[in-house]
């Protein structure tokens, strides 16, 4: 794989949500530049470049990290918070989308850095529609370093 | 003026570019709920309820600011700074919206906690159009705390 490809770093364990984003994104020819982890500790390794992920680069970030919270091995709070602190990574866009309207939840993830906190729609049209608009407004709108 | 209505603060000097913004939020039907600000002083009085705006709350606070780097009196990048540093303010949502490319702008914004860097499109079209993807994205997807 070519790391350098990689749009979106998605971060979710409900297999069904993977599947609904995965199928958005094809939608908008965009899934080719997508990886999948599915619990906290595979997102890390694939940030840091540790574990099955340590043939890549650090600095080929992705271009935004979808983040859910509630997940398997180290929670979305933790991850975002390694990825906040560590300079080579704290620039990259982190967008919390969680079904957590929980008032602690949204000021933790801003307190901690998150870029943007959004909450799945629970219908199935506005989740592609919000998809949709995530995926405009940070792969084509939002300017990063280009180090 | 009923502060609790704010929704957008724009900092910009430029009256063209006010004009342009103005009309595209007009557009938008948001134009009621926009306070612009014309130097970096202005803003920070608006932000931090001090000044003309010592009337307000600065919990009340802007679901957006729209920040320009280029602006007299106090720069956007200490403007950036202050919102950042105070955790009265911290979680505002703040979008460069600059006409500078420059690396050095880019990481500074990213590095103080700007959450979203955007260069302002040239095209005229263009420009209505990203307005239109950015009030859409932070005063209808994200969400924030409600305190």
């Amino acid at each position: 794989m070519n790391d350098s490809v990689v749009e979106i770093l998605l971060v979710e364990d409900n297999p069904e949500d993977i599947e609904l984003t995965l199928r958005a994104l094809k939608k908008n020819k965009l899934a080719n530049n997508i990886v999948v982890a599915e619990d906290g500790e595979e997102a890390l390794d694939f940030i840091f470049a540790r574990g099955k992920y340590r043939d890549r680069s650090v600095i080929c970030s992705p271009k935004v990290i979808l983040l859910d919270l509630k997940l398997p091995k180290v929670s979305g709070i933790e991850v975002l918070r390694e990825i906040k602190k560590d300079p080579r990574t704290s620039m990259i866009p982190v967008v919390i989308l969680t079904s957590s309207t929980q008032e602690e939840d949204i000021e933790e993830s801003y307190k901690l850095g998150a870029n943007s906190y959004i909450v799945k729609p629970v219908n199935f049209e506005n989740f592609i529609q919000s998809l949709r608009q995530m995926n405009d407004y940070w792969l084509v709108l939002n300017r990063l370093p280009s180090r």
